[in-house]
């Protein structure tokens, strides 16, 4: 896409996001959204097939993101130090993306409709990491177990890093893995104490 | 609700899955349901907000045993020996509901529209055990946490139960809380290597 496309996709973006924390989602058009942007409707359905999207663009690459980060993850790594490191590694890419995701969040969190799609993005990033794994060398069903304990532990990490955004999202991921292995070491404590 | 109040609302359950295999679930309509299970469409309506929520019915209940199993599990227990106590308790449900869930997993596998429907159902679940947690005592964020970590185990469970029937849940869900700690003590291997 030539450089002012690019340019008008993230004005639709922002005119979106501005529209619905003013308006509320359910009460904003898109044509309002383009008005808002300076481009006609038609642009904005050239760039996304609906308003609920010009929220969500730029899932697919940040899938892709992840997945290529758990592939270069170096081989002697288990799954979930491969995990880690690929979450580590977008760090740079949310950090850029803040200004925008902050407010999307705090919409989200009043809209329903808009939290059934954080859901199915969620559940698309599992399917990702689940497929690096396999590729890995991971069995099927361990790569998707591992890759939805490793979605859980970074979930966590987003929300310590919202709450306390001084530390970097590693430190934070480093705490929510350390997190991970002390539930699951609960039962061997009690196993050992039978 | 009568007793014939619960017996039209089993013959819809079973008419709209019924129907939704043999026609697809975009094509059958709610009118057609309720000719097939004997009644009338507003009796249909009686009993649920769409087509859609007939085949989630018991969600709710379902959410609520899950949750009172975790507040009855041994106070001593860690969280995820909680969990895996909880879902082992609900075997008994799921086997009696088997004749029903297992075509309605098949329908679901190709219905995009039922799949963000069992994605929101998994999100209130784990809510539910997430706040179960808390009044036993645990954190906020780590109960989020040990509540998706548990849910990860106990869907990679009823997958396994699914692929070899013939074992029961709980030794399923045995191997999966098993795999949950093989996975998390991966990098104290690593680390311990360093």
């Amino acid at each position: 896409m030539p450089r002012n496309g690019e340019d008008a996709r993230r004005r639709l973006q922002q005119a979106a996001l501005d529209l619905f924390l003013e308006r509320g989602y359910e009460a904003t058009t898109t044509a309002e959204i383009a008005a808002r942007a300076g481009v006609t409707e038609r642009t904005f359905f050239r760039h996304f097939p609906d308003k609920r999207e010009a929220l969500f663009h730029g899932e697919e690459a940040f899938r892709a993101a992840l997945a290529d980060a758990v592939l270069a993850a170096p081989a002697d790594l288990g799954p979930m130090d491969a995990l880690r490191l690929a979450f580590c590694s977008v760090e740079p890419v949310l950090v850029a993306n803040r200004s925008f995701s902050e407010p999307r969040h705090a919409l989200i969190a009043r809209t329903p409709a808009l939290q059934e799609r954080v859901l199915t993005k969620t559940a698309g990033l599992v399917d990702g990491l689940a497929q690096a794994l396999r590729r890995r060398g991971l069995a099927q069903p361990a790569a998707a177990l591992a890759a939805q304990v490793g979605m859980a532990a970074f979930s966590h990490a987003i929300q310590a890093w919202a709450d306390d955004p001084t530390s970097s999202l590693e430190s934070h991921l480093g705490r929510a893995f350390d997190e991970l292995r002390g539930l699951s070491g609960t039962r061997n404590a009690t196993a050992s104490a039978d």
